[in-house]
């Protein structure tokens, strides 16, 4: 196909080579290739199920059931192709199952059965317990969800509601004893998990365990079902369906379910870390280390994952906005005749590419967390012993890291979208459909206003070894280990000294993340000592906590970014000298950090100018170190975005699409809509025409006056 | 009805009189009055066909149709009611017509034909055209869009390329002469218009004149026919549809055009203000100053709308959140068992009280660009002399307002629906059509990235004048006379002293006022040498413009900031002056004002440390004196929203419902939808049976080996 003349030349200009960048980010060659078999499975398929043509212009009953249909369809296209055989017939284990949904490039309804149901089962329960349930699973007849938040309470899990209390069988007759699951109150609904509504035949209840002594023994997790699995319909005793429609997201039927004495086998219970016997005793089991924290790395490992998807996502968004930026043309050049491409105003960079430059920083940070998980998880196996600092370090992280970058990504997107002008308002240009359905990360796995605090819980700890010159050994491979000499410093009182003396050193990527430390450091320290301030005048811990929570806040992105600079630099070192990439990729890599360092360090200097860390020469300089990057990076822009090798299906489009054939890509969306199917339009016979031909709108006191 | 025990008693400690804030929002007690009556009429009216409950629930293409039925409804309430009989029946020009319009809580297809199209009648048609089309616009006959952008262009009018050519009658014998309209080329489509899809049988389009002597004389508008009064049929040549599904505002149907040789009489040019004779000559028309100014005073009274409407749009979210979380209750108190409210917590304050400021804020700006409009259109009118200072420096300071205010809007709303948690991701919390619908205004009526070139170009005259010791009488009244003194001192190199110089100076609203005001000048200083410099340093005019556009931005925002607070103050000075309000009114509001500007100044510190106008000490007391006015406001904040007023039928929120009771609003609006119509759901008995009863995902390998 013919391709745009401005974006032919913007890919002609790449100082790097594309596929280098592209075969980076896949994890090598052969993934790259293996990606882009299964993404043409998906989008030759002859059914044509996997369309996302019409989209934009279902009602959601539609996009729902096509949804489902999408499911099935690719169930079978996975048994066809043996993935997920190597897994004993578990498609959800297999490496490619992620890479199969990724092309589809679409929701589905039954995401939570390999999101969470799953791997609950997998990780919390006995395996008894999962030699019966898996092969349900992996044979799709047992579809899950996993039912923890209820209308009344979701961050604060320990107030749930739902009861699961212990039934012997001599006061039933079931054989075992059993459970009975009840909602109390309106407030004790489940309401939210996905999948719940109108798809799942199971759920994994977070409920509150009452023994066979009616002691309230705290948050259990039980396997109820919901609906026949021979003909979907709903359980005595079980109130449940789809809680309506959603800023985003919505192919998924989030549900709610209400129950009223539903009676489960004790067996139900997930019994892998905590038992109940058949005369209603509860017993915690004693398991080895490693198994008891491994459900909680998995945690982590949904965060890490979280923070690859925000940079994929911000990549979505800046391909679709940076080769759109490049042909349209908007405003007079100097000749006062030919018009500029958008993409070489310096505002309309300043708003992209520090962008592409955190989607690539974010890729390296979601691969490092990853393999500190794996780490801690080898040693876990192998009965290697592991520090608590180690592992609250890593929570720590890990909560400050999904609360920024899926905050930038969020507020990133949108203005990718507004970045496109009023095109940017249109579905078709792909951007309302990405950002409205992201807009679920800020608040899922954690809320990114409340994570601030989980992460300065941890930080003080720290500060509080540092500042009684307490034994630092056990922090020596931990993220937070960096902090370390400013916090000695700032805790005696020396005076830390910037890193950048000249102005060619704020190019410097050691002086720059010396200085995001330091400030990560200062700040840290700054709620210590306002906590104790408060403390000290009379305050209670908890109003004092609440009174430092925006401070945390603070804490908690300056760290991120000092984290998400050192990882971006030492994953650029590492590619290197695995030889995946060459010097022309790490320079254009190098600049991309340089750049994210220095757009928050002046999107936020006051945090640096405050205590005198640097001064007004300092921001000049860093102003101008932006614009000078800005330039730099305006020659590899279309193929920075280029390198994510997003196919057209991918993007859903018109603005983004490969060719840059963007204006008859519009009209022809246009078209399609319902409301063009008649000529006139669906209200004018029976509305409009009552005014235009009917006279309904007719001012009567006027025959006389005009 | 009884009403939720928190929300009662947060309304019963208010310190203020919430009725006195409602009336001066209205603009006086018997203007709330008609207000609330014509609510009633709208909610109550018997057809129902107002009603927004399902909203949510349709299809595209049927929310566009009963938005067609609305509008049809209210022209027949108008009729009935006699809005509109003293302006000759023009309903739009009735002071009632948009107290109706907002209480229908609702946008209509229609809405272009009063927004923009029958102001175009009045301000560019000569009296002969009007008396020829008013009449039919009043009978809601003829119904009409505005039709500039296009597919091509949207900011850079100058390159439309739409053309109206000029044919004489010895042409084509048409009495007269005529002009022909023409799409040449797909970019050429008009496209976006509001109403020109599907409702608009008229449209005011701006085209490029050629006159007949082939000269092309730039653009004009053109009243061009799109389809016939009779059967609403497209016109011959004239192509037209909607453009498709959008991120919000899918009511209306956004519409595109295309033109193969359209033929329009001569005199559907509109001609009050240039002419084509029946030979095709072209000549601009003598007018008045007062005429020729005028309708550049209806755009600048769109803006001072268009910040109004910010500060509502705000209000509306805030109502939402603030009274949803006075009654969420997340998270244990000390004792561990009582759950706190949410809005006592600290950074839920921090997120939502400057919102509720910022949009008592806008009120205030809205109301004082108005009157100074009103001022300089009543000079105009009595021929009394405008300095070009004075209408470029209202065009600034519309300019920067628009484009901050509707940032601040945009940016809150979404905020508000963030710290909703998950239940502000549903659209029963009326949040997500809120926001996706308000997200046109930061790209409409004047880019919000592109504004600030704008401001800055008419705001460094006055800084030329400054530097070269000029003439600064004509500057005597306007907003930008303000910064003058600052500009003196920085120009001179005479160092300005910050007016805090105790801790308890911060809250000192002259002293915040000056510090604002210190920091405009300063930037905007800096922007002008800054481009001084890069011209010297070899750069051309235009590269120097587009390396300062980043400062720019910066310079407009802080301008914007100086002007809403000094118009607060004011603001609130002049409703206590005139009795409105009293001493418990003005204190709170006063608390508000101070938080508006503490709020900004703690963001932008490094603006104010930048060059030591305050130091470490400042930034301290600024962040303590703002976590002590969110105390102060926490008693007042729900009274605050109530002052608002607004109806819960204007709400359209489960979640912010007057009697705060929530949890069945969530869970009946969840059964409503469609989804939720048939048990088991839609997609069950096609797709999701295949699996679950029918085994098309069996695992056919794993027989011999479980
Ligand atoms: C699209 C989507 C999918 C979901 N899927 C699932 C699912 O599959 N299964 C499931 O069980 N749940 C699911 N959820 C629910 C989700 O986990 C919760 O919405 C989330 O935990 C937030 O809880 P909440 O909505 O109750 O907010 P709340 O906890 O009520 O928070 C509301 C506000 O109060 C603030 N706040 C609350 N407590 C504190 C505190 N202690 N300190 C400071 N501030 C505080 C928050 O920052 C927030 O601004 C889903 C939600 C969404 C939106
Ligand atoms: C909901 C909605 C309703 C509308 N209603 C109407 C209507 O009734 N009638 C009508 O005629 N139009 C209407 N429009 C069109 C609207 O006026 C345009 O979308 C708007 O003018 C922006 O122009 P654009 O979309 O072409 O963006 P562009 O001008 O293409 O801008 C795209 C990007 O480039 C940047 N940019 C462009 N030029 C410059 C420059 N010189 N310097 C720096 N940056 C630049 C912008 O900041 C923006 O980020 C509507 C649009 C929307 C979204």
């Amino acid at each position: 196909m013919p391709v745009n003349e401005d974006l032919r030349r913007e890919r002609a200009r790449a100082t790097f080579d594309v596929k280098q960048l592209t075969h980076m980010l896949d994890g090598g060659s052969d993934r790259t290739a293996r990606r882009r078999q299964l993404q043409a499975i998906i989008e030759r398929d002859p059914t044509g199920i996997f369309s996302n043509d019409d989209n934009a212009y279902l009602h959601r009953t539609d996009r729902h059931v096509r949804g489902l249909a999408k499911h099935v369809r690719m169930v079978e296209l996975c048994r066809t192709l043996g993935i997920g055989d190597k897994y004993d017939g578990q498609v959800v284990m297999d490496p490619d199952f992620p890479v199969l949904l990724a092309a589809l490039a679409d929701d589905l309804p039954t995401a939570l059965h390999w999101i969470m149901f799953v791997p609950n089962i997998v990780s919390l329960c006995d395996e008894e317990q999962q030699r019966a349930w898996l092969p349900l699973c992996r044979d799709w007849k047992m579809i899950g969800c996993y039912a923890q938040t209820e209308l009344g309470h979701g961050s604060n899990v320990r107030a749930l509601e739902t009861t699961a209390t212990f039934v012997s069988e001599d006061q039933d007759g079931t054989k075992g004893g059993s459970f009975v699951i009840n909602s109390p109150t309106i407030t004790s609904a489940k309401f939210w998990p996905g999948t719940l509504g109108r798809t799942a035949n199971h759920a994994m209840v977070i409920a509150r365990l009452i023994d066979g002594h009616g002691k309230d023994q705290g948050m259990h997790n039980f396997l109820v079902p919901l609906r026949s699995m021979k003909d979907h319909k709903l359980l005595p005793g079980v109130k449940s369906g789809d809680i309506g429609p959603k800023i985003g997201y919505n192919v998924m039927d989030n549900g709610f379910a209400q129950f009223d004495n539903v009676k489960i086998p004790r067996r139900n219970m997930a019994m892998r870390f905590a038992h109940v016997d058949e005369r209603g005793r509860y017993s915690k089991k004693s398991v080895s280390a490693a198994a008891s924290k491994i459900s909680y790395i998995t945690m982590m490992q949904v965060r890490a994952h979280i923070c690859n998807e925000a940079g994929k996502n911000l990549a979505v968004a800046c391909t679709i906005v940076t080769r759109y930026s490049a042909l349209r043309r908007q405003g007079y050049a100097s000749d006062g005749e030919s018009e500029l491409q958008i993409l070489d105003y310096k505002q309309q960079q300043h708003r992209v590419f520090p962008l592409i430059a955190a989607s690539y920083c974010f890729f390296f940070t979601g691969k490092r967390v990853m393999e500190q998980l794996k780490d801690i998880e080898d040693k876990l196996v192998s009965n290697k012993s592991i520090s608590k600092a180690a592992v609250t370090d890593i929570h720590a992280s890990s909560s400050a890291l999904k609360s920024f970058t899926t905050t930038v990504a969020a507020d990133g997107i949108e203005d990718c979208r507004k970045a496109c002008g009023g095109h940017g308002f249109l579905q078709c240009s792909g951007l309302p459909e990405l950002i409205t359905t992201y807009l679920q990360s800020p608040t899922v796995e954690g809320d990114n206003q409340m994570l601030p605090q989980q992460v300065v819980k941890v930080l003080l700890k720290l500060v509080q070894t540092v500042q009684d010159d307490g034994d630092l050994s056990d922090y020596v491979s931990c993220d937070s280990y960096g902090l370390i000499s400013s916090l000695q410093s700032n805790l005696k009182g020396v005076k830390e000294d910037c890193r950048i003396v000249s102005e060619i050193d704020v190019m410097n990527l050691d002086a720059l993340l010396a200085a995001l430390c330091h400030r990560s450091a200062r700040l840290l320290v700054g709620v210590a000592s306002q906590i104790q301030g408060s403390i000290s005048s009379g305050k209670s811990y908890q109003e004092a906590w609440n009174d430092a929570l925006v401070e945390m806040a603070r804490v908690s992105r300056a760290y991120s970014q000092f984290l998400l600079l050192r990882n971006f630099m030492e994953g650029i070192d590492g590619e290197e000298r695995s030889g995946a990439i060459g010097v022309a990729e790490v320079t254009v890599l190098q600049n991309l950090a340089r750049l994210f360092a220095l757009y928050w360090m002046e999107k936020e200097l006051g945090d640096f100018l405050e205590d005198g860390y640097v001064t007004a020469d300092h921001s000049r300089w860093v102003r101008s170190a932006v614009l000078q990057l800005l330039d730099c990076i305006r020659t590899d822009a279309v193929s920075l975005v280029d390198a994510r090798d997003f196919s057209d299906f991918k993007l859903k489009s018109a603005l983004g699409r490969y060719d840059g054939d963007v204006y008859p890509a519009i009209l022809k969306a246009a078209l399609r809509d319902p409301l063009n199917h008649s000529d006139p339009g669906p209200g004018y016979e029976q509305h409009l025409k009552r005014l235009i031909a009917g006279g309904t709108g007719t001012y009567k006191a006027t025959v006389s006056r005009l």
